[in-house]
Formats: structure tokens, C-alpha cells, sequence
């Protein structure tokens, strides 16, 4: 550390912390935000989440015992001071780093990491797994589940709470009520806290106590107005914000001010031996304490680094716009000319580029909430009336509505668009938020369409082309990052089930998907310079392939690779396989290559693109020892 | 029809309803009751559900303009009596049958059918869609979305009431509370509904009010006691079952009895033209009007056939133990050897075989409701703890758990147990049910461990062996109805990634996973008398396949057939080109057959193999045409 601070410098895991009195933990927490902004400016990182719970992390470490009692988090992001706090204060420069500690929580990082986490709303089931593990084993330690309020619209959440409210586990759940889940929070359990004691029954039955009392006379009506204010005290001990957790089987307490420590102490101090289960809620500020963070919650949810003073991005030169851009652009562009189209995500208006529907068109965007199984039901209700609904969500996440796209969409031929974002390898969120399987899992389903683009214009025409598709469900999937950078054009509808060739080449051919067709390109180039004539097929579709193309193929062709950024599991090249077995074409030796069945962990995608030899040096290298391994022999 | 009617007979679709007035309609309800019953007591089918919803599907199409209206049911099992009243009298007695109408809800069946179901909670989540959809378009219809209490447990109708409530549009939610789910309820928000009005805060407040007015004098005491009923009235308008509704944005309307249908009718008539998001929490008992449903409603969820009078299942003689029962039984044998087994099952204690468990070892049996998602993740939790979690949960219900079998269980490399029942084909239910899709998304799961079994022992085996792998999640999966009838012997544990041979023969090799490998034999013994000599191989492992029995196998055979109960895209068949293509083996005919790349529609299993060519007689096909064609030619 270059900094010396007054006390958090000897601060290495909990117990140094638990030496501190209330007084002299005030000021480690300002130590903690500077030091945390200090480090995520220079790298880039989610910020916000991390700063709001600051407190809430050194009093759930200060108060409880540490790994010995379990901190259950969810999703993870606000981690880091967590991360400072249990051993990984150096390390925390490394963060989302190739070969540095994960973004998230990990339990092969830490064991006071009990349960990883990267999406959302599954502490709470997590929590009573290992509650109910402690009393098998009649262990006396606590549990902790922490979880946002944007993570509490997330269905599983529920499950849990009921699930917990009915098995009365010494459980606590603490409620990160920071108003907001990653974009502005739109449910309406929200308005709940925010709104019940301002409710019309609520206020009628108020106005009807007050009227009563007062047409009485006065020495009657101050004792009776004296008997009402005591009723509506009851009344207001039944009607709080802790009436729904209480109505789960929940002892509730607060609201609580997540930024003064004392309190925060206090309250944890006063719950942690009572028994059954216990809802403490917190109210904290997203990026509290640091200015820039605080009004930009959204754009420092996931940053890359920034000047700390005044919270602008330090840009990189250059650079093409990003395929989550071009879809969104590409959206509104279709909404425009087509009414019956409509955007759905699941909190994730940003990071899908569906804000700049939610901009232009905002009575055709929906923000369902964290909630990725409703989002699909719920366009396939649409889309029983004739609307075509694009449910752009990431593809990691979409992971959560896989029945709702076999169950609703699928078996009922709806036609459901799916616009997977952050698919294949994404980088710095690591091996939680790769979108490694999605071509495995739709391709099996029955009746799909599946596609991906070699580049943002064709993104744009396959997103054109699916809106014109009627027929049942059609999925597109396109990487996390930076296009190519290709020229814009208008929309032009792709036929169902057709590729191309890009380049014709006589030694042999790679038939890729996606973002793998640029790989393909550059790998063409780099073994023209050994002489090898490479011929660079998109294949555009992963179901239906393109069955003619791909004879032409095989007939030419008896070396091939397949490339994908998927794993080669049950994807893109197991769809070849298939095809050649289904034609008897036995004459190709045909290499898949591809995402390896094992997680793929963080770093740059650059970085682990090399490392998994998906970039065009390290195909380059697979194609000349697999498929020429006898000509480089005899040469 | 055999019987006459007075009134049953005239119906043929809702607009003959409304001719008849509510005296009319109470000799309906009865009429339909048993038309019902006599009926489905001949073929089996799921009598509770719909005898429960009888009094609340008339009021529906009495009250409403069906199909402009739209009635959007959940699961589906409770629509008999809608199909009913909408032009399926008469079909009713092919229901679940073979070319007949389907068990549950389907669009392509009918006009009435908005939209189909199966899976449970999905009901909210298209009607919000369906009345969005009709905003748009500014149409009036009303849309009305009936869900069960049971339903409400799955996550996703809690994500769904969100929404709504957000949305404020135009809906009408009916609750149908029969006090259970398909097993008893075990959900706390269950207990909300019988136990609010009794909950100490309440009681602690009314007596309060009696206290204090009695210490008064009588003059001034009375009238305030009067003042406390009303206060207390008041207060009961606020403190109702109505108010976590309310919270979520609801105008709640009941409890009104759902077998009173001059009540239901009423209702439907009052709240039918109000705006914004209604609620009307209708009580109904499972079984109504028919004692020996009411009695036994878990048996009678899905039934054989059975004598109508007596409610005893006219038994079929003979037949081996299910499938069902042999793991219910292994697992508590288990359970009695290692006390860190656990079972896990998401509403389905009977439907799984863990109510053998419940009733044997109650305190290591968990029913979380209908709720995959979080019984996942809470196996999870629990296996951080050393424990071993075995999630009992149908074959096409576990898609719902897809996201956190990844990112909970295999990402984490935590050993949990899934035990999927109900995989492949599985009959009546039809296509939300059959479990056609399991090897394909589990196998692409990286670092997962996936087998099925051919026969009742191995099912035993290799959930003993699952409970000794420590290294990450397996999954064995196997097939609704009978097993074999093979002796039972003690467990014995199967090696991770060996098959075995069964016969070994000389002119071609199928090589069967799970219930496959019986089909395979009876193959063999068929084309035995066309004196081709079959050799059957056991794989038992999708993941890790075994590579050395494999080779093996293709050194010795240029002909082979992959079997397997699931769908070929990505399935088993396809591990085996995978590995094929891995192992440069270009010297093998081989024939992937398996289900195909559609829907398979209901019937009964045996049907449904022989028209997938999945039945001996089948497969025996399939081998001389596709792998001896040119031997045939010459003979």
C-alpha cells in the first residue's frame, strides 16, 4: 500500500478489527472508502455497491465471529470491503484481474467466502442450506444472509424466505435496502416500504378515528382522541414495513441507518443470540461517500478506470462501439417501423442497450425487475396476441429462464426473440457471467432458431431478420465488447438456416460462428504466410445449419475446424458432428475447437482467448498441429 | 353420452351457459360433477383439482365473454372442467389418451385455451403479458389470470405479482386457495392466510382496547366499547388476508366461498369492470363433491382407473415395482448408513418417492414447495457443510433449477445429488412433461457427472455411488413408470465412467444408456431370428463417457447404434460422435437414434415408442435399414 492509514493499515482480517472501539471504527471506515477508491480508480471495478454497505460490512465483521459464524452474501459486488477486511487487502489491486482475486465472492479464494455468488438472489436459499447443515451438526454459530432490494425481486428470494419462515432456522437475513437495484428499481414490493403508511385504507381509518373523536365533547373527545393516538400506535406497530416479513415468519427489525456504524453495531449486537429467523433492515446509499459513484450509480456499476477526483472515465483511444450499442440502436430503429415490437429486460437496461429504447420509446420498453423467468412468460403472453417481444438479457443470466423458453415459449411455437448479450468469454466477471453454454442449450431445444453474428451489421440484420420470423422462439447471441467497427447499413433479412462463405481457400476450411468468423479472418491471414490457404465460412446459424453449404464444404474440403466461443459440449461443432454422421460424410478429419469443458476464469478476454487458443495466433497454431500435423512431419 | 342431463346435456359452449339462470346453474355444477367423475373414474386422469374448481370455471364463463375475455389457467390439471364447457364434452373421455385432448391446458386444441400449461406459477406471467398486449392494441377485454395456493410458492408468480402491481394494468387475478399445493402446503406465506388474524401483535392490540374500556364506567365504557368494535372493525379492514395483496399493488376481494356459486357469480359480476390490478381470493377444497377424491386428493392427483363408487384403483395384475419406489426405498437405506444424506423434493414427496423418506426419517426430508430454484441452492448450502443433498425433482422441472445447478452447484463443485425421475417419454402428461431434454443441457454443465440406469438395481447403485463422489454435482436420471422386476441385492458401488458389455455379439453393437439398454436386449433377441447377432452395450455414464469401452467397442464393430430416450441434438448419441471426432475414429457406421427434433405428443408410453421407433420392434428396424441396407439389397 503506498497510503499509511491510521488504523487500517494493521487491519488484516477480522480480529485486528474487533481490537478497534466504535469511536476509532468511524474513522477506519473513511479509511476504507478511500482506500477502496483509491485502488478501483486505478483499474476499474463495481464500485457502488461496495461503498454503500462500507459500515454494514465492518459491523456484520465486528460484531460476529468470523469465518467461525457465516456471512452469506448475494451477487457479490459489494464484496470488496469484505475482500479488505479477510485477508485480501493487498491483493485488492488484483481484483478482476487475470490471475488476481475474483470480482465476486469465491470460495476457493477465501474461507470466509461461504458461498459464491455473481447472480443474483441466492443467499437467502444458500443461507439455510448451511443453517440447516449447523443444526445437524448442533453447531451453535450464526448465519448471515445479506441481499439488496433489487435482488428481493428475484423469485428464488421468495422461495427462500418462505421456505425459511416456515422451517424457523436461527437464521438472519439482512435486508440491503439501497433503493435501487443495478438500474433504478421499478417493482412494486419497493413501493411497499416506501408507500403503505401513506395507503387510502390506511388514511380513511385514521380519518375516521380522528372525525369521531371530535365531534364528541371536549372532555370526552380529549380522552378519547388520547385513547385513538394509542390505537393508531398499535395500529402503527401492525402496519410497518416489517408486516411483510412478519407475514413470511420473520421477527423484523428497523429500518435501520446503514451509514451511522453505532447504530448498525448496536443493532447487530442486540439480534445476534435471538433465535429463529430475523429480518434486520438496512438502509444504505449506493456509492455513499463518494460523490461521482453516488450520482452515477448506474455507469460505475461495472467501470473501467476513471480519474477518482472527478469520477470521468479514463478513455481509451479509438475503438469501435460496442455490440450492446448497435443492438440497441438497431432496436429502436425496428420499433420505429414495426408497432408490434417491444424491448423486455431484466434489470439490466444498460448493460443490454435497452436504455436507449427506454429513452426514445419508453412506453415499448419493459424493465421487469431481476426476475429472468417472468421476462420470458411474460413476452410469451404478448406474443400470444400478435406482438413480437425481445427479451434481451444477458446470456449467462437467461440460464435462470431456461423452462420458460422450452415450457412457454418453445412447445407453444411463440415467437420470442432472444437477444443474448455477454455471450461466450466476457473477461473480468469471470467464470459466473461467461455465456459458455448458451449454444448448447438452445440447440436442444425442439424448433428453435439459433444464430449468431459475425459482426454489428449483420447483428442488426439478424435481429431485423427475427422480428420478420414467425414461426416459434429465435435466439441471437453476440459477445460482450467492441464490434468490428463495419460499416452501418440498412436492414437486410437473412434467410432462415443460410451461411456463406467469406473467403474461399483451397487447404482448408473454418467453419465459425459468431464472433469466431473474425478469428477465423485473421487466423486466414496469419497462415497465408505459411502458405496455407485457408477458406473462412460463417456459418451464421448454429440450428438449422445450412445443410447445402456445408456439403459444398465437405465435398472440397477434408480438413475443417469448427470455432465457437462456447464450450464444444453438446455446441456449434457437436452440430456439425451431428450433420456429417446424419449424411454419412466420413471422409473429413473435422477438428472442434472451442470453450474446453472446464470454467474458464477471469481476466481480459485477450488474455484468455490466448490461453484457451481461441485467438487467431493460437488457432493458427491448433489448425497446423491437428490437421497438418503429417505434411509439417514430411516437411 | 350415455347419461341425459337436464341441463349438462344443452352445453357445448359458453354461450349456452348464459342462457341458464343461477337456481339453473346450481343443478349444473352437480351434473357436471358427475359427468366428470363417471367419466374419468374409466380412463384415470387428475380428478381434485377439477372437481375443486367446478362452481369457480362455470361462474368464469357465466360471468365473463369467453373468448374474447381471456382466461389464462396455471398448470392446467384443474381445466377439465373448462374443457367442458368449451366444445370438449364429448372429447373429454379420450383426455390424456393417444389422439385424444390433452391433460392439460393447450392453444392448439382451442381458442379458449389462451394459453397452455403445464409447469406450475406461469399464469401471472402471461396474463400481464396478454393484458399488455391488449392495451396496446386498445382493446376491453378483460384478462384473468386463476392461479392456485400452491402455485403460489414457485417464485415466479411472485416476480409476476410485482410486476403487476407496477404495471397497474387491468387484470384480474383469481386465487384459487385450496389449502395444499399437490402435497400438502409447507410454505410459510400459506400460513399468513389461517394464522394473521390469530398472531400476537393483533391479539396483544384487541385486548388492549377490551381493557381499557372496561375499566371505564359503563356510561362512557359502552359507548367506547362501541367505538373499539368499530375501531376494531376498522382495523380488521386493514389487518386481512387482503394486505400482502395490497402491498403488491392489488385491490383484494374475498375470501369468498368457492362453492357457493350464487357467491362466485356475484363477484365476477362486481369486480368485472374495475380498473387496476384485482385480486379475488376464492376458498375451494380439492376434491369437492366427491368423497373418496376428497379423502385421498394425493392419490387422486393422477389417477389409474378406478371404481367411481368405492374410489379403490382398478389394479392392473402383476407388474414390477416403479421406478419411483426403488429409489424412495434406496434412499432411505441410505440415510440409515450415512447421516449426512439429506432429500430434497420441490412438492412432489409422492410423484419423487420421498414420502417413503418423510415418513421413515422425517427430520432429514425437506419439501420446499414449488420452488426448484431455491431446493437447489439450498442443497447447495447444505453440501458446503459436508452434507450430500439428493434433489428428487421430476426431469422437466429441474429446467427450472438449469441456472443454479451451474452456478450454485458445478461452478462451485459441490456435491449435490440430482435425481431426476420422470425422464424421457413419459406418457399421459405429453410434451410439458416428457423429460426429453435432460442429457443434453446437464451434459454440456462442465465438470458434471451424468448417468442413468438400465435397470432397478443399478438405480440403487448408482445413487449409493452418487452419495460417495465428493467432487461436484451427479445426476443419474430415469424413467417414469415400472422398473423391471430384477432382484434387489445389496448396493454395490459402480466405477465413475465405466459401462459395461451385456452381450456380446458379432455383426453390429448397440450401444443404450438407461432404459435404452432393455430395448437394446429385446432388440437383440428379434433380430437374433434374422440371425444378425447384436451386441448390447451398458454406457450407464453420458458424462464421463467411457472412452476405453468405447474403443474397444469401435475396434470390433463398423456398425453401431447409439439408443437413448432423450432428444439426439446434443444428447448421447452426440457424446458419442464427440468422442468419435476426439479419437480421429472415421471407420464406424454409426446411428444415433433417439428422440427427435420435435414435440412428442401423449399417449402412452408404448405408443409412443412405437411410433418413434424406440421399441424393440422398432429399433429392429431402424438397424436393417439403416445398417444392413446393402446385406438386404444382396439377399
Amino acid at each position: 500500500m503506498e497510503t499509511e492509514y491510521k488504523y487500517l493499515t494493521a487491519i488484516n482480517n477480522p480480529d485486528d478489527l474487533k481490537k478497534l472501539n466504535l469511536t476509532e471504527l468511524k474513522v477506519l471506515v473513511e479509511e476504507i472508502r478511500e482506500f477502496l477508491v483509491d485502488t478501483i480508480s486505478k483499474i476499474g471495478g463495481h464500485l457502488g455497491a461496495s461503498l454503500g454497505v462500507t459500515e454494514l460490512t465492518v459491523a456484520l465483521h465486528y460484531v460476529f465471529n468470523t469465518p467461525d459464524d457465516k456471512l452469506i452474501w448475494d451477487v457479490g459486488h459489494q464484496g470488496y470491503i469484505h475482500k479488505i477486511l479477510t485477508g485480501r487487502k493487498e491483493q485488492l489491486k488484483t481484483i478482476r484481474q487475470y490471475g488476481g482475486i475474483s470480482g465476486f465472492l469465491k470460495r476457493s479464494e477465501s474461507e470466509y467466502d461461504v458461498f459464491g455468488a455473481g447472480h443474483a438472489s441466492t443467499s437467502l436459499s444458500a443461507a439455510l442450506g448451511v443453517a440447516t447443515a449447523r443444526d445437524f451438526l448442533k453447531k451453535k454459530n450464526k448465519v448471515v444472509g445479506i441481499i439488496g432490494d433489487g435482488s428481493m425481486t428475484g423469485g428464488m428470494a421468495y422461495e427462500a424466505m418462505n421456505n425459511i419462515g416456515l422451517l424457523k432456522k436461527d437464521i438472519i437475513v439482512v435486508l440491503n435496502d439501497n433503493k435501487m437495484s443495478i438500474a433504478p428499481n421499478v417493482w412494486s414490493l419497493h413501493n411497499y416500504f416506501n408507500e403503505f403508511l401513506s395507503n387510502p385504507s390506511y388514511n380513511k381509518f385514521r380519518n375516521y378515528v380522528w372525525d369521531a373523536t371530535g365531534k364528541l365533547d371536549p372532555k370526552i373527545g380529549d380522552r378519547l382522541r388520547n385513547f385513538a393516538a394509542k390505537v393508531e400506535g398499535g395500529l402503527k406497530g401492525v402496519v410497518t414495513p416489517g408486516m411483510l416479513f412478519e407475514a413470511l415468519g420473520f421477527r423484523y427489525f428497523g429500518p435501520i441507518n446503514g451509514h451511522n456504524i453505532v447504530n448498525v453495531v448496536k443493532i447487530f449486537e442486540e439480534i445476534k443470540d435471538f433465535s429463529g429467523p430475523i429480518l434486520v433492515h438496512v438502509v444504505t446509499e449506493k456509492g455513499h461517500g463518494y460523490k461521482p459513484a453516488k450520482n452515477h450509480y448506474q455507469k460505475f456499476h461495472a467501470s473501467t478506470p476513471w480519474d477518482k477526483d472527478t469520477g470521468l472515465a479514463i478513455k481509451k483511444s479509438g475503438g469501435s462501439p460496442a455490440y450492446t450499442k448497435i443492438f440497441g440502436e438497431a432496436l429502436v430503429e425496428i420499433c420505429k417501423e414495426n408497432e408490434k415490437v417491444v424491448g423486455i429486460t431484466a434489470a439490466m437496461p444498460d448493460g443490454t442497450g435497452l436504455d436507449i429504447l427506454q429513452k426514445e420509446m419508453p412506453e415499448r420498453y419493459f424493465d421487469v425487475g431481476i426476475a429472468e423467468q417472468h421476462a420470458v412468460t411474460f413476452a410469451a403472453g404478448m406474443a400470444t396476441e400478435g406482438f413480437t417481444p425481445v427479451c434481451a438479457i444477458y446470456s449467462s443470466f437467461i440460464q435462470r429462464a431456461f423452462d420458460q423458453i422450452v415450457h412457454d415459449c418453445a412447445i407453444q411455437k411463440l415467437p420470442v426473440i432472444f437477444a443474448m448479450d455477454r455471450a461466450g468469454i466476457v473477461g473480468a466477471d469471470g467464470p459466473t457471467h461467461h455465456g459458455a453454454l448458451d449454444l448448447s442449450f438452445f440447440r436442444a431445444v425442439q424448433g428453435v432458431v439459433l444464430m449468431a453474428p459475425k459482426d454489428e451489421q449483420e447483428l442488426r440484420d439478424m435481429l431485423y431478420t427475427a422480428t420478420l420470423y414467425r414461426k416459434g422462439p429465435i435466439a441471437l447471441r453476440y459477445p460482450r465488447g467492441n464490434a468490428l467497427g463495419v460499416e452501418i447499413k440498412p436492414f437486410s433479412q437473412i434467410p432462415i438456416g443460410k451461411g456463406e462463405i467469406i473467403e474461399k481457400g483451397s487447404d482448408a476450411a473454418i467453419i465459425a460462428i459468431g464472433d469466431m468468423v473474425d478469428v477465423g479472418m485473421k487466423t486466414r491471414a496469419l497462415l497465408a504466410k505459411d502458405n496455407i490457404d485457408i477458406e473462412v465460412v460463417n456459418a451464421r446459424f448454429v440450428k438449422p445449419l445450412d445443410g447445402e453449404l456445408l456439403r459444398d464444404i465437405f465435398s472440397r474440403h477434408k480438413k475443417v475446424i469448427t470455432l465457437e466461443d462456447n464450450v464444444i459440449t453438446g455446441g456449434f461443432g457437436s452440430a456439425v458432428l451431428e450433420f456429417m454422421n446424419q449424411n454419412k460424410i466420413n471422409d473429413v478429419d473435422l477438428l472442434v475447437h472451442g470453450l474446453p469443458d472446464k470454467y474458464v476464469e477471469h481476466g481480459t478476454p485477450d488474455e484468455l482467448f490466448r490461453d484457451l487458443k481461441l485467438d487467431p495466433v493460437g488457432v493458427a497454431e491448433v489448425i497446423k498441429d491437428h490437421l497438418f500435423t503429417k505434411e509439417k512431419a514430411i516437411v
